[in-house]
């Protein structure tokens, strides 16, 4: 029996502990952007340094000026390759909390009911069980082999939900502990039940917050209704310009930056066969609301888009206020690809909500996030190992394709530390993530973590 | 002295148990449209029960299927005219609760930054303060004269913020024990400082809330940014679309049955000299937003309008979530003169949202209230007394107006109980009715005894 598959023996035998494993971290509920959950992020923080030390790291946490991120580096040998390993701790918010059929941080394993086994709870899927795929799979090599295939440092952040604010400053001030041959990201999905994926582009994600201000006080409407400014008419005033009839965004020069797709990616990408029944339908929907001239797989992955998130203003509660608000929110995100430039796409866009303020109102524009979109070379030699691994494990090739997520931290590997970067995981479409009912199947998670043995296994020659 | 003489100064000496009266009544949160305080409620109108018993009322609580209204009646006696009056024991809900001072039910008299004297509490002004100077002038005849000028009956209602929903039922069943000679209702304001003001028209209401459905869960914006339908653009969309550049509302036949205001009419009005700075410029604004072609006098209260009160969708919490929400609800309502019928708009305010939901989405219109606006005759005997009576207290000619706002029941007074009805109050603009720091002026309360005092006395000839 070779190395591999003895690693694979143990994979397979270990998946218990392994489910185990991740069913202890799933419990902590580590959601970033809500600052009443800070002492859970540390916990969960802490779960995953005693974990790294099990596999004979030395790990810590560290302070970034916001949630800490947890790094480990395995000592370098000579003439090993070293990857850098990079997954989240924290988890997405879980509101509305009534439409969990299984409480979000109860994880345990079910049956789903086409009989598939699954974890069940916020973060089985993104990211904490794709992170434990990685880490299981060097769990298995140093069980068999006493080491790792390759030298590893394991970087896993806590706040890629919350756009990964403080991780690149991070990782600037930390370029030469953090030097690599490769980035390997355990974040992104499998093309479909059978068939593994590799993610080669990423949009990038403007995400901001407008607040629209009126009167300096909560009117009556009776009184003030037809004389008195709305920011609630104020706000759709300006969510509903952001789209022309074809579904294009008319902020100015949006679109600066955005390249067309060369004809024969547009080809391979036809062959695909997406459609809109295929995508749109287990969602509910039937029809792409984006720009009319556009396939549905090139608005997913090689268009930019904007969306409003998130809107409240005024009376929300139960029955009725006859009331006008003093102000109204809005969270406005973009996707965006290319050489589309966050900074001018805010600064337009900011342009766009002044020109609509009535001159006796006022407005704010947050803006929460800007990152880049980014494209890595469909000619990197990771790219070659990684198809071959997946193509044994899957016995089907692997798609390669761009995706419509950010994963904003990909830019500073790119851009910083000069790596190229290999993006596989195994989460499926329905997984639900960033919604209630996040699953993780544990086929996803049982063939992810033979999938990177086989993978670390080509990397370290 | 005069009896008059006699019982305006048995109001000024009693002015500070009066007050403590209020305080106590105030101090019970009786929010109608929040479920959670419906023990509350009960509790309001228990209290008011005990106290209409010690003005020598038989008083009782009765069932409407919502809130019980409170029901007070004297005796009949030979000769003398029987008003019904009319008031509310609930109030607004009071959110946000961090903008309130002073914690909306812990009511006080406090000094006001310009040296007045106010109550301060949710309802102090709206309106269990104007209702209270109603029965404290009658208070005063009572300990005065050992009777009343005139047969009373009291109906004080608890579901005036909700729309009055049981109500318009409630009077129509008890229209004979409703009988009366005239209506008294104390829910309107002074029109400054020292102007009294009598209400003869009040606009109509049609309150609503649309939902708009589109993917069947929350979904990640990235995965579908550009491909699937955003509820809080089509929401936006029908909203924006709700008025034209010139301001005036869009949704089809929504004038039909606007009458044009009489050019005499319309004289006086100009005369009062209402502008955009004395009425915007408190509240923070400068520019009438409604039909341009139109006086600010006009749009406040006889011309109807249109208004988000309130909208939510998606992720409202701190910091960011890049969703797409699978719903998104607003509450929409209008304001309504003349001939304007409620379920003709509402069926054509529903054409109009469906023209705006893409084929893959849905929606429900919910219809929370319908009022026709109503019209008082310029000529009705007890105008005439009013006028008389207010200007003795105030050494001021009242103004005689219509209001934007409604009062639900009204109708029912008017339609059903073939009543005139007589709209007098003490409130004032800056009260913050239905906003955080609601208060009631001392002297509104204290010249609002001494107001009532004289009109009854007048009406009992």
């Amino acid at each position: 029996m070779s190395t591999i598959e003895k690693v694979l023996t143990r994979i397979d035998a270990g998946l218990d502990e392994a489910s185990g494993r991740l069913i202890d971290w799933l419990k902590i509920p580590s959601i970033s952007t809500d600052s009443r959950y800070a002492d859970d992020m540390r916990r969960a923080a802490a779960w995953l340094v005693e974990d790294l030390k099990t596999l004979g790291f030395e790990a810590e946490p560290r302070e970034t000026g916001g949630h800490p991120v947890v790094y480990a580096r395995s000592p370098s040998r000579p003439g090993k390759k070293r990857v850098l390993f990079y997954g989240h701790y924290d988890v997405q918010p879980v509101d509305p909390l009534s439409a969990w059929k299984n409480p979000p941080f109860e994880a345990k394993i079910a049956t789903l009911p086409d009989g598939r086994q699954a974890f069940l709870g916020r973060g089985s899927s993104d990211d904490k069980g794709q992170t434990r795929t990685f880490l299981e799979a060097l769990r298995a090599f140093k069980a068999e082999t006493g080491e790792f295939p390759v030298d590893v440092t394991v970087l896993v952040e806590g706040a890629e939900e919350d756009g990964s604010k403080f991780l690149p400053e991070y990782v600037e001030a930390h370029k030469d502990e953090l030097a690599a041959d490769v980035a390997l990201v355990c974040d992104t999905g499998r093309w479909n039940e059978d068939t593994p994926c590799i993610t080669t582009s990423l949009r990038g994600l403007l995400y901001t917050e407008i607040v629209v201000h009126c009167a300096n006080r909560d009117l009556h409407s009776g009184h003030y209704g037809g004389s008195a400014q709305n920011p609630i008419h104020v706000l759709a005033r300006i969510i509903a310009d952001l789209h022309d009839d074809n579904g294009a965004v008319t902020i100015p020069h949006f679109y600066d930056g955005v390249p067309e797709t060369p004809p024969d990616i547009l080809e391979q990408w036809k062959r695909i066969g997406m459609t809109p029944e295929s995508y749109l339908g287990p969602i509910g929907l039937k029809y792409p609301s984006g720009e009319k001239d556009r396939m549905l797989i090139e608005l997913m992955q090689s268009r930019p888009c904007c969306d409003a998130n998130g809107i409240i203003g005024g009376y929300t509660g139960e029955g009725t206020k006859t009331v006008i608000a003093a102000e109204a929110r809005a969270k406005v995100s973009m996707r965006l690809v290319g050489d589309q430039d966050p900074e001018k796409i805010a600064a337009n866009f900011e342009a766009f909500i002044r020109e609509r303020i009535p001159a006796d109102c006022s407005y704010e524009l947050i803006v929460h996030k800007g990152s880049r979109a980014v494209a890595l070379p469909y000619d990197m030699p990771e790219l070659a190992l990684a198809r071959e691994a997946l193509k044994e494990e899957w016995t089907r090739e692997p798609v390669v394709i761009g995706i419509g997520g950010s994963i904003g931290i990909i830019g500073s590997f790119r851009y910083v530390l000069g790596l190229n970067v290999l993006l596989v995981g195994w989460a499926l479409e329905d997984d639900c993530i960033h919604s209630p009912n996040e699953k993780y199947d544990v086929r996803s998670f049982h063939k992810g973590m033979r999938s990177w043995a086989r993978i670390l296994e080509r990397l370290g020659g």
